[in-house]
């Protein structure tokens, strides 16, 4: 059994793809970097920054924005789009992450999770049927299957025991899909922790359930990065070459360049807005701590060759004054520019795929990275 | 003794008036209202969105930037509108007020007050003669008079003393302004408190020194507005018809109205982006508090008339979401909302004295506000 496919490939350069998925609100182009719009905002941007970054896709929390300010209101606003005003496409997740790791008393049973909020502490129950129908009030773009997801290291029989409940609630997740409308998509997601053999049932287990798209969950959770790319490696021969894979939680721009080589399409991660509220830049020259004393009396950008204005232009003493001081300006500037250099990294990664260039380009852009950050003034 | 004039009369109606000010980064159009740029930066906004909203000066604390950046920094790295990168006019405070607000052990004498930082505790003089400097160091266009300032309700003798002592700071200030660059502007402060005879003492002094505007002080500090605005009677009469006015740390739109219809000139307020960060919005139908639950399913605008784009599209449910939430995004989308709301107000202003109906204008004005906001869905 399978569905629609609304994906495109486009062109690959070994292992590496490119392609354009097409949503009700519009074209995603692949590799895609998706910024986390954790309630219904990305933190420090106005929306015009995040498209003007070269964003096709946001994600949204379902947990956050299931509790507050819930789904039917949301729903009854228009949905997502209407309500925020993006109006590209958006992913949202199941919701089942943000309950282990957020909601006080949670208790998992074969049919559900329930959960006390820790806003309001309302007990509620999410079931595979229930993020589905949660999703679909949003009206998101792609929907992610419920699944549960231990923590590593984790006991294999723990690992296996998620893994094979993470398989019967996708099997529930695509049943309670069915009415969606045309065009809106389901994405099964692969779990089994550092197991390979796990890693492979599940992915097989989801092929033969069959989605619009196939997430690879539970990793970038603290394991080694040699670790993470070894289950992609696992999963990835075993999808479908024309469907999209979607690493979820991911990462670092080294990580998405690995990913990418190894035949991944889309990503998600909050490390360039959170970074960006710590003070951090990621930049050509690798990542920069602006709270470091040498940016105090340097009138020179970040990259005075970045194609984003605010990179090229504010001066790292301006930029250092404002993390030190706590402004806001200074969290609104990092976070808008570390999303702009994310986007232009993948903007890079799609034409030299589609130039055959891929491996010449992550040379390149490693040996940069390497370099470090021009010298102090 | 007067100095050289850089304002231009455009056109009164009674006390009201128009006209311009020519500084080294540009013309400020008066009535002028300047947004507050506490440390360098205006807390939420874009130095873009700062312009796009109409602002033609803002306003940096010299308290904040002397201790952090420091005043000799922010010159090594070509002032202060090189250092921010906002391109037009700012004025400058003393710093006076700040350090008798924020200071920690401060101690006042004749020569100058001494107290501790509240960042690092480091042990700082601020003299009349080293605030110009600190001013001339930081680059801006307009400085001010270092002045002592008392809490309302005061003594008679303690409200004389300082307003004695004000004089005597603005003749020190004047003498260590010779030296500034042609086109750089000093104002000196009107202070006197409550008291109509201080006041117009007070008045006359700084005439008598001549400066290229005049500031009046030590209001908006908790008194009634009917005090503040006889004080403003008492002091605008004896200053010259030519020289700009400037009613410091005012206010509210309704304050603005009133003092501009008593001859004030310039304006500076934290009000609509504290207010902004607080849930508040200023709108054509008065304040608005988006905490309110009667927002939370409300698809409209705040106002769908206005000539901003984020006030007559960003539906008031999200906006009470992103409030309720803490997002950063609704302290921006706020802030920006009311200083677009104030510099409409001031364009407004402006039109309807060159026009001769500033009186009609406030009259309609007052209407939309007492109608108050649009009814609830």
């Amino acid at each position: 059994m399978t569905s629609a496919n609304h994906f495109e490939l486009l062109g690959t350069d070994g292992q590496a793809r490119t392609g354009k998925l097409t949503t009700p609100h519009g074209v995603v182009r692949t590799p895609a970097f998706m910024p986390v719009g954790t309630a219904g905002a990305i933190k420090g941007l106005h929306w015009r920054e995040v498209r003007d970054a070269g964003t096709d896709i946001v994600l949204g929390n379902t947990y956050h924005l299931m509790l507050r300010p819930g789904a039917e209101r949301i729903a009854g606003l228009g949905g997502l789009q209407t309500f925020t005003g993006w109006q590209g496409p958006m992913l949202t997740d199941s919701g089942g992450f943000q309950v282990m790791s957020l909601a006080q008393l949670r208790k998992l049973s074969e049919s559900a999770v329930t959960f006390r909020s820790h806003i309001d502490g309302a007990r509620i129950e999410l079931s595979p049927e229930r993020s589905i129908e949660v999703q679909r009030l949003l009206g998101s773009d792609i929907a992610m299957q419920m699944d549960e997801c231990v923590r590593l290291p984790a006991e294999h029989s723990d690992t296996e025991r998620a893994m094979q409940l993470s398989l019967r609630w996708g099997e529930r997740s695509k049943r309670a899909f069915e009415t969606a409308p045309e065009g809106c998509m389901l994405f099964g997601i692969a779990q089994g922790g550092d197991v390979p053999e796990l890693r492979r049932t599940s992915a097989r287990g989801l092929v033969e359930l069959g989605f619009h798209g196939y997430a690879i969950g539970g990793l970038a959770v603290g394991e080694p990065q040699s670790v993470m790319l070894a289950m992609i490696e696992e999963v990835v021969p075993i999808l479908p070459e024309r469907r999209p894979r979607y690493l979820m939680g991911v990462g670092t721009p080294e990580d998405i360049l690995e990913a990418v080589a190894r035949g991944v399409d889309m990503f998600d991660c909050v490390m360039p807005t959170r970074n960006g509220r710590h003070g951090m830049a990621f930049t050509r020259f690798g990542q920069i701590n602006l709270r470091n004393a040498r940016h105090a009396d340097d009138p020179r950008p970040l990259d005075e060759e970045s194609p984003w204005p605010s990179t090229r232009t504010y001066a790292r003493a301006y930029l250092h004054h404002l993390v030190r001081s706590g402004e806001t300006l200074g969290a609104m500037l990092l976070s808008e520019i570390n999303i702009a250099y994310y986007q232009r990294l993948m903007h890079d990664i799609r034409n030299s795929i589609s130039r055959g260039s891929f491996e010449s380009f992550c040379e390149r852009t490693r040996a940069d990275w390497a370099k470090g950050d021009i010298a102090p003034r």
